[in-house]
């Protein structure tokens, strides 16, 4: 049976599957530093004890090998253990040279890595960002199935935009015109009048967005919840309680792992303060900003919030004319919405939403929009839609904030940009 | 505070908030039978105690309403508890007629049902079906993340099929044309590649057959697995885990519910039998069938194995010619693959995949497919591809199968079909 490399330094004997990441030879001998999943080791291959030395001689770096020997516990290799090879199966010889080097101190440019993404991410600081991503969502659900929420799936190829008109992906479905939903909004908010009260959906999102900036993606993953009698204050808890939750999860998980790698990961202490859109503005105009209700945060005056709130902060109360049209009003002219942010960097974006026919269609109305194309949303409004609101989290770009990347291609597998479609 | 209708019985006082399912009016007492996603309560209203009571008398059913009011442990009605509301707030009035009913003992037929997806799912016996799935989805990931599966997001956006060039949904992605990705298979391979070592996925998949049965769907949600250093009897031992976690996880959480609505589910006591694809026909052409190596089992045929072999049953060893050009071959004729049966019913399809990239492009030729088109593919089995097998399963059609569900699009919530892409 398999042994794990990190388990070795445990066993005398053992059986290692893994990658052939660094090879010199020494005459009879082959140092052959192997690595799985969990580490890597060195295994010394001595012709007198492996029949197939000649084959193992001659292998690339980068072949995978299964390994059968004992463990040498006085070693002066670097970490103290080696494996003594008594068989070295190779499983599958790679070729030479690699298109990318997996060891190399130089670092390639990024297209160059994507391009080549199935080498690029057996580095450790490459594949720890992946580990993360998946405990953080591990640690967010885990939170949201404990408060009863119902894990959903709500369909991709739909026939409306959700947004509006603009920053559709179209889809041929057989003889009709559909499109890649942007998000799954309209179907969370007709699945509160479904009675299904507390939802959240993980699934992809579409944006044919034209910006190809080190934030935008054309497809991500979209964390989204719903939740009925339920206000802006009553979600912006349910969201700081699950970020609270993802965060402590992947400490308490790979917080040594991480820490090696130069990732330090904020901390939330107490509660989060939140502060209104007004008094953002206020802030800065006081700072030498000259910003107007209304208008967005340059990245200038994200920045100064950022300096001033450190770590988490909540922006609420955002105008009306900065939020789409589902988006519950405060009063004439602000909304009851919020961002999250982690220094200068958005990490949420929700608000209560409107459950009223009447209001509902007026704002589709005022956006330019025509509610004939909503009516299958439109229609679950009239027949017991309770009170709700919800939020929208993007995974790639909270994993990209919580460790402090600067490019949302470095936290997404595949990244579909602009330009990129493959691999 | 909102408390849930569940909970009233251990209460004397109550906020409770929900829909107002059945309403019965006595000259200054109206009777609502108020539902939320935790079940159902009489509330008497009498006008000397509340007063908007004029307003209350004309609501319509399907209301929703927040009700104020202290529990009558000693009621007459059938639960032997009610509330006598001291106040009702109408939180959103609902139009008359209903396009369908809630409480109707008649069933309408599918498409009104669907048409009004918003007011169907309110019946308690369709919310506990997707109550049911996402216990199931719960149990599975909760056993892949214990086995240390890191849970992995790939592009829904691709340039090539991967299944070959049929039944694909073009998406125009900017200048160029891409599809929906019919499966992740491609991209958990190349993880394999890329040392992630164990993978899962939970994403939808998408296939432009024009087969509109009570079996498919043109997009689902797929589970998939893939798996280095495993073979096809590896992935199996963790499908028949995963499973038994799956069933445990949804008896523990809603065995009463379900039995309630008369949903029976397997259990899986012991070992899951595997029999071959051979033993297989040859049971079925010793009992009256004239089956020949490489026929897939007709619908009949599937019937008399599930009568043999009552509740989950494997078929191992399939014809090359019935599987996909990335399958394993075991020998000339047959392949290292699977198909997880429950009765007639298939649940899952696996197998062991081809590491060696001559052996792909040869079969990827050998299926009348050009090798070219899939390169971003084959270009991670040239540099250290590790052998590895994996599965998939259609969640809906898993939800179908355990609860003995005859339609599809019972266990979706917005199904997509043939002729249907609304809602």
């Amino acid at each position: 049976m398999r042994n794990y490399i990190k388990d070795a330094a445990d066993l005398d004997e053992v059986e290692l599957s893994g990658w052939a990441e660094d090879i010199r030879r020494i005459k009879s001998i082959v140092f052959i530093i192997l690595r799985d999943v969990t580490g890597r080791i060195q295994v010394t291959v001595k012709s007198e004890n492996v029949k197939n030395f000649d084959e193992v001689y001659k292998i690339n770096r980068e072949s995978v090998l299964k390994v059968h020997g004992t463990v040498d516990h006085q070693s002066r290799s670097k970490s103290g253990i080696e494996i003594i090879a008594d068989s070295v199966e190779i499983l599958n010889a790679a070729e030479a040279p690699l298109p990318l080097g997996v060891v190399d101190k130089v670092q390639a440019d990024l297209d160059t890595r994507l391009n080549n993404r199935y080498i690029d991410l057996r580095k450790d600081e490459n594949l720890i960002i992946f580990k993360a991503q998946s405990t953080l969502l591990w640690g967010i659900r885990e939170y949201l199935n404990r408060l009863g929420f119902i894990e959903v799936h709500t369909p991709k190829i739909v026939a409306a935009a959700t947004e509006g008109g603009a920053d559709l992906f179209p889809v041929k479905y057989f003889e009709r015109d559909a499109y890649l939903n942007q998000s799954p909004q309209l179907y969370k908010e007709i699945l509160m009048a479904a009675g299904f009260e507390k939802v959240f959906e993980v699934g992809p999102a579409f944006r044919a967005e034209k910006e190809n900036t080190l934030r935008h993606l054309n497809e991500f993953t979209s964390i989204d919840i719903e939740m009925s009698f339920a206000d802006h204050n009553d979600v912006m808890d349910v969201l700081e309680n699950t970020v609270k939750n993802a965060i402590n999860t992947l400490k308490n998980n790979l917080g040594d792992e991480l820490n090696k790698h130069g990732f330090n990961i904020d901390s939330i202490n107490g509660r989060i303060p939140r502060i209104t859109y007004r008094e953002a503005i206020d802030y800065l105009n006081s700072s030498g900003f000259q910003m107007n209700f209304g208008d967005d945060f340059s990245p200038e005056a994200a920045r100064v919030l950022g300096e001033r709130y450190k770590s988490f902060y909540f922006i609420t109360e955002w105008p009306v004319s900065l939020r789409p049209f589902y988006t519950m009003k405060k009063d004439d002219e602000t909304t009851k919405s919020f961002d999250l942010q982690l220094r200068e960097l958005e990490i949420c974006s929700g608000a209560q939403r409107i459950h009223r026919y009447d209001d509902l269609v007026n704002n589709i109305k005022n956006k330019g929009l025509n509610p004939e194309s909503f009516t299958f949303y439109l229609s679950a409004f009239r027949y017991g839609m309770p009170p709700h609101a919800g939020w929208a989290i993007g995974l790639e770009r909270l994993t990209m904030n919580l460790l402090g990347i600067k490019n949302v291609r470095e936290t997404t597998l595949f990244p579909r940009d602009r330009t990129r479609l493959l691999p």
